[in-house]
C-alpha cells in the first residue's frame, strides 16, 4: 500500500515537500491542497511586477497545478481549503470551495504548510474600495487591476518594512504620490536607528513621503479620494490607494485547534526536523515556528529562503530521511531604490531585556565597497554585534548603494561558523580593485570589533 | 633605550609591519630601507591606470616618505637597497643607491618585506626597447610614458594569468590590438580548464587574439617593430609593445645568503608568527612562504591582502604582540571585460598528485544571480571542489557576468570554517529578487555536492 501524504498549502513550503516526498517514494500518494488559485509563485516578486519591472505575473509563477501533476506526480487541488484537522483519527476536513462540498481525507503524513496572511488593522476603512494588503497574488492582481483601471495618482503605504519600501519604490516608478507612513521612529524597525539614515533621506530625495510615529486612525471614503486620518495630525492625507504592509501573522489558528502545541511566537512548534509535538504532523515555511542560531530558541521570521529549506527538509522527514534544520539567522536584503540595505543575525535592540546576552555591543564601521580610487567607489556602512568578552560574532547590518547583498552572506556564513572578530578580520577574502579594497569592509569590520575591550 | 626596527621594502608588508610597530611602541626606532622611489603603491590598480579607466599614477600612492614620517613617524628611505643580512651580528648592509654609499646598520628586530618580482624570461630580446614588465610602480611608469611617446598600436602580452588579461583589457581599452600568448593549454592556468571557456571566448569577442600552448623564443627587433618567434609557429607575430606577464619570483635571495631557512616553494619560511628560523628576523608579504588552510603547507601564493596581514601582525609580534596568522586560501578575483572570475582554496589539479588528498571530487553547478524573471539576471557558474567521503569543501571556482565577486567570498568564509557541503546547503543566505535567487548559487551547489556519492 502506497502511503498517503497530505500537504496544506500549495507555496514554498508546501510545493517544497511535496516534491522531495516524490523523489523520496516514486510511489507515494502526494496530495496538496492550496485555498487559492496559485501554487509556487514567487511572492516576493510582486512589487517589482507592479512596478513595471518585470512584465507579467505569468513570470512569477514558477509552477502550475498541471505542471506539478506532469513532472512530478503531485496531485494539487487548487481552490481547496483545509478547515480541520483531526491529529489523533489522520484525517484532515477538506472545503471544495468551488462546488461548496466537505470532504474528510485520511493521511499517513501531514505537512502543514500554511504561511501567513497579511494583517489587516482594525480600523474603520480598512476594507473600503482601494485598500489593500499584498501578501499573496491574489491580493496583488487586485492592486494591478485597480491601478490598470483606475489609474490612481496618490498612494499611501502604511509599514515601513520590507514591502512597504518595496511598494515605494514600485508606485514612485509609476510616477504616483507616495506617504509613507510608520508607526515606529524609524523606517525598517528591525533594523537599528542608526543604520536607516540614509535610506530615509534616500527615499525622500525619491519623492516618497515618510511620516514616522505616525498612526492610522481610519481610512474614511470622501469625494476627493481615500482621507488617512491619523493619530495626533490635525489634518489628514488624502490618497487614491492605500497599501497597508503592516505585518504578517502565521496561518496556525487551524493547528492550534487541533491542539498542536503553538511556539511562544504564536506559530507552530516544530522540532528540528520540522515534526510538530504529534507524530506524523510536521510543519514547514511561514507558519511554523523555527530555531534561530544565535538567539538559540524558537522565533517567527517568515522570509522565502527558510520555507523552501523547510518545506524540503519536512518532506524528506516525513519520507523515510532523517535531515536536520540548523535554524535561522533571519539573513534578509532590500532593494531601496540605489541603495541596499541587508542583516543577518541579532540586533543589539533584540536582545536589549534578555538575560542570554548581557555583553553584546557593536562596531559601525565605514568604508568603500571597492578600492577607493576605482570609479563607482561606494561607501558600505556595517555595524557588527558580537559579544564584548569571547568576541562571537552575532549579528550585522549593511547599508550601502553597492556591494551589499551578497557580503552580507559572508557575515551570514561567519556567524553560522561561530566565528570570532579576529576570525573575520584574518578572512582570506577575494581583491581586486574593481570589487573590494585590498582589506575588504568585513575584515575592517572584524578588526574594529577585535580591538574593543 | 628604545628598540631600532629595520624594514626591508616600503610596499604594502613593510609599510604595514612600520605602521603596527609605531602604534605598539611609540618610542621605537623604525626605519624603513626601500630601494625604489615609491612606497605603499597600489600595485593591483596599475592596469586600470594604464587603461585609462584610473586618472593617474598619484591616485594609486596611498602614502608618501613625508607623510609616514610625519604621521606615523616611521623613518623611511628610498633609493637605499639593503644588500646584506648578517643574521647573527643583527645588521644589514645598505646601499644609499644616490650617494654610491655603504653603511652597516644594526637592528633588534628586523622585517624582511621585499616582495616578489616579475620574471624576464631567458630567451633573445627579453631586454629589448617596447619590451616591459609590470609588477612594480617604476615599471608601470616606465610603459605609460613608452606608450605616450611612441604611440603604439599593437601589442603582445605574454602570459595569460591575472596581469595578462587585466592588461589584455587595459590595452583594448586604448584600442590597440592585442595578441596574448599563453605557454599553457588554456588561460587562467591556476583555474581548471572547465571554468575558462566562457572568459575565453568574451576575450576573442572584445578583440583579443589568444594563442594557446604557444612559447615565445625570441623577440627580434626590426624595422617594422617587435617580432615574436615562437615555437613551432612558421610565421611570428610583429608588434610595438610586449607585456611579459610570465609570472613572477619572491625577492628571497638575500635571505638565503644569509643562511636563513627557505621553503619548498623558494620563498622565505616563517610559521605562524611569521617569524623566521632565525630570532627576530621576521617576514611578511610577497617574499615569504604562507600556510595553505586546506593543504596545510607553506605555499607562496603572492597577493595583496595577505602581504598587508602578514605585514600588519609581523610588526606586532616583533613589537610585542602575539598573533597567529590563521593561514591563506589563495582567494582571487579578477575583472576581464564583462566577467568575474574568482576562486578560493584548492583546484582538483593542484592535489592531482598528493596523497593527502585521495578522495578529493568536485561538481559544476550554473544558476541565475538574481531571480530569474528580473531584469539583467546573468548565470553564475560555480565548481566546488570537496572531499568526497567528509563532504567538507575545500575549494570553489566561480565565472560569471555579476554576483561573483563577493560570493567567492562566502565560500572563502564557510571553507575557512571547515564547513561540509550539507552545512552550504542550509545557510540562511540573503534573498531578494534583485540580489539572488531563493536558493542562493552558493546554496545549490552545496545541495547539489551533498548528494554525490
Amino acid at each position: 500500500m502506497s502511503m498517503r501524504y497530505i500537504i496544506i498549502g500549495g507555496d514554498a513550503a508546501g510545493m517544497s515537500a511535496a516534491s522531495r516526498i516524490k523523489r523520496n517514494d516514486k510511489h507515494a500518494e502526494v496530495i496538496v491542497y492550496e485555498r487559492d488559485a496559485h501554487i509556487s509563485y514567487a511572492a516576493c516578486g510582486m512589487p517589482y511586477w507592479l512596478g513595471g519591472v518585470v512584465g507579467s505575473d505569468k513570470d512569477l509563477q514558477i509552477l502550475t497545478p498541471k505542471i506539478a501533476k506532469e513532472k512530478r506526480g503531485i496531485d494539487v487541488r487548487t481552490h481547496h481549503e483545509v478547515v480541520a484537522i483531526e491529529a489523533a483519527q489522520r484525517h484532515v476536513t477538506v472545503h471544495d470551495l468551488k462546488k461548496g462540498e466537505l470532504e474528510d481525507v485520511s493521511f499517513d503524513h501531514l505537512i502543514i504548510a500554511t504561511g501567513a496572511s497579511a494583517i489587516r488593522p482594525h480600523i474603520p476603512g480598512a476594507l473600503a474600495e482601494g485598500v489593500f494588503t499584498l501578501r499573496t497574488l491574489v491580493e496583488g492582481q487586485k492592486i494591478f487591476k485597480f491601478m490598470e483601471e483606475n489609474g490612481p495618482r496618490r498612494a499611501a503605504i502604511i509599514g515601513a518594512g520590507y514591502i512597504g519600501l518595496e511598494m515605494a519604490e514600485a508606485l514612485r516608478g509609476k510616477n504616483m504620490d507616495v506617504h509613507m507612513v510608520e508607526m515606529a521612529p524609524h523606517i525598517m524597525p528591525n533594523y537599528s536607528p542608526d543604520m536607516v539614515e540614509e535610506v530615509t533621506t534616500h527615499l525622500q530625495e525619491n519623492g516618497v513621503n515618510i511620516y514616522l510615529e505616525s498612526k492610522l486612525k481610519a481610512i474614511k471614503e470622501q469625494k476627493n479620494g481615500l482621507k488617512l486620518e491619523m493619530e495626533g495630525a490635525t489634518t489628514g492625507l488624502i490618497v487614491d490607494m492605500v497599501i497597508l504592509a503592516t505585518g504578517v501573522k502565521p496561518n496556525s489558528e487551524m493547528a492550534k485547534e487541533a491542539g498542536l502545541k503553538m511556539g511562544k511566537s504564536g506559530a507552530i512548534w516544530t522540532n528540528k526536523r520540522l515534526k510538530t509535538n504529534v507524530d506524523r504532523i510536521w510543519a514547514a515555511g511561514d507558519c511554523a515556528e523555527l530555531e534561530h542560531r544565535v538567539l538559540g530558541e524558537g522565533v517567527w521570521i517568515p522570509l522565502a529562503p527558510s520555507a523552501n529549506k523547510t518545506g524540503r527538509i519536512a518532506g524528506d522527514n516525513a519520507s523515510g530521511g532523517h535531515t536536520i534544520f540548523p535554524g535561522i539567522l533571519g539573513t534578509n536584503v532590500v532593494k531601496v531604490f540605489n541603495y541596499t540595505m541587508a542583516s543577518t543575525g541579532i540586533t543589539e535592540e533584540m536582545v536589549e531585556e534578555s538575560e542570554k546576552f548581557p555583553h553584546v555591543t557593536s562596531v559601525v564601521i565605514t568604508e568603500n565597497d571597492r578600492a577607493g580610487y576605482y570609479p563607482g567607489a561606494e561607501p558600505v556602512k556595517i555595524k557588527l554585534v558580537f559579544d564584548k568578552r569571547e568576541k562571537k560574532i552575532l549579528g550585522a547590518q549593511m547599508v550601502g548603494k553597492s556591494g551589499v547583498a551578497k557580503r552580507i552572506d559572508v557575515l551570514a556564513t561567519a556567524i553560522s561558523a561561530g566565528m570570532t572578530a579576529d576570525d573575520l578580520a584574518m578572512l582570506d577574502l577575494a581583491y581586486a580593485p574593481p570589487y573590494a579594497p585590498v582589506y575588504d569592509p568585513v575584515n575592517v569590520a572584524g578588526s574594529v570589533a577585535g580591538k574593543v575591550k
